[in-house]
């Protein structure tokens, strides 16, 4: 149970009757979840193997580690008997790779779940009990093996939406490609803002020299996400490195573009650009159109 | 009295017996003002001649166009005898181009002052009282001309601080560099984040089905100041070409590394890339180091 994890189990503990067993990687974890009654049980396990309780006395499994170690997970489950397992889901970012692991098992019962409430927050303490309600989860309907049952889908849409969460299908191509444009090349461009900025050694020293510092909320918002969680980030680079890399090869297009316009002596160009871009702004966010 | 005209009368309407005069170009916007008793006196004025009152009956003139506007403000100020004229100063984003048209008349008496509070709100109706409280506001001692006396440097100061400004001095062509790098070229990018993204026609069109925009917080924070004010930012670009060009291009290059190493096969920079970015955002944004 990480930060995800742990408002996941804080949102359902209002459900009374309800088990909810937490599987934590430190003691200092275990000890926040049990001070703050955010599961039933929990338990300190590095891995499966460890757990001193059945999977199948659970109806579900949410996977909370980063998409790697989920997929070290899912191969785990995969080698033991379907019947003995509960329908399995997890949260992570990125999801072609999830499905190819998860097509070596023709009858784990899978379904993979994007909830799309991630943070620059990291493990339990950072809990918030709110935190699906009004989010997007995006459940993967594979497009590289047989379908799970309708039902196992209704139960885990259902599962969500009981949280307050939209639910959303996409198979895992389009998940992933969609992301890499919407989610991972924005944290990138935020992270290399920031080190772009901080290069030019005239800028980040008469910064330094101002009382404060010389950046409006603009900056500010847009370095909010740089440098964020490198463990996540990881995964997430490696699992949807070439979608990441289109994405970003279109925003030097992109930028290549802007430069060369930037620098003609032409300015006919710019406030057709600018309300375009807005108009692009308010339908990508889904505001109303202001322009 | 544009939103910040609006904000900065707003923030001096508190001193009792202070003569604040208003100048806005619109009917609408001088019944706002009236309305709201944002000033003592407004007119509806589309130049200097215009003016129905005398510079010299008030200590302060504050232009508050954008930049271009304000020079051609500056430029029919440098017109008249300096006798009859208050301390002049502005609110403009950019510096060389004013440092420039004031070089013209030795005798002006003008300080730039740039108020690092603007928003993508605009009009007087956007006005808020407190805007100048905790921001910074850079002065500027000009490379390209004699210095103003101290005298006015220091009453100028102490305006901005009475408001809860910071007040840092730089030249004009420090100051153009550095909010080249910490606003302008953010901007920028901002729009063409909005512009790059919704050009791909599947993340559009998929994006477009589903219930709620498949967008996380981090992306929202990186477009919100997509599109913002083409009419003033027209001006900031064409005045302030050179330092966006280069600020610019040094993100092209960062891309580009970005991208070759995205592209590898190597994941070993990964982790210390975030970090390092991570550490120059709170620099940048004076956080502490929370890495």
């Amino acid at each position: 149970m990480g930060m995800m994890g742990a408002s996941l189990a804080a949102s359902l503990r209002k459900d009374p009757g309800l088990r909810i067993a937490g599987v934590v990687r430190s003691q200092k974890s275990k000890e926040f979840i049990e001070s703050h009654e955010l599961a039933t049980e929990v338990y300190c396990a590095s891995g499966l193997s460890d757990l001193p309780v059945a999977l199948d006395e659970f109806d579900l499994m949410v996977l909370g580690m980063p998409v790697n170690a989920n997929g070290v997970l899912l191969e785990e489950l995969g080698a033991r008997s379907a019947e003995n397992l509960p329908l399995i889901t997890d949260m992570s970012s990125t999801r072609t790779y999830l499905e190819k692991v998860a097509a070596q098992f023709p009858d784990l019962p899978f379904i993979g779940s994007h909830p799309m409430c991630g943070s620059e927050d990291t493990g339990p303490s950072a809990v918030k009990e709110e935190l699906f309600r009004n989010r997007l989860v995006i459940l993967i309907r594979s497009s590289i093996r047989s379908p799970e049952k309708q039902e196992n889908f209704d139960n885990l849409s259902q599962f969500w939406k009981h949280l307050g969460s939209h639910v959303f299908e996409l198979n895992e191509r389009d998940h992933d490609l969609v992301l890499a444009y919407l989610s991972h090349a924005p944290h990138l461009l935020s992270s290399l803002l920031a080190t772009v900025t901080a290069r030019r050694p005239e800028v980040r020293n008469i910064n330094r020299q101002s009382p404060i510092p010389i950046t409006g909320g603009g900056l500010r918002d847009m370095l909010r996400i740089a440098g964020s969680n490198p463990e996540m980030w990881r995964d997430i680079l490696q699992t949807n490195r070439n979608y990441i890399a289109e994405s970003l090869r279109d925003l030097r297009q992109g930028l290549d573009e802007l430069i060369q316009t930037v620098e003609s002596d032409d300015l006919d160009w710019w406030a057709g650009w600018q309300n375009q871009s807005r108009k692009d702004r308010n339908e990508i966010c889904g505001y109303n159109d202001d322009t």
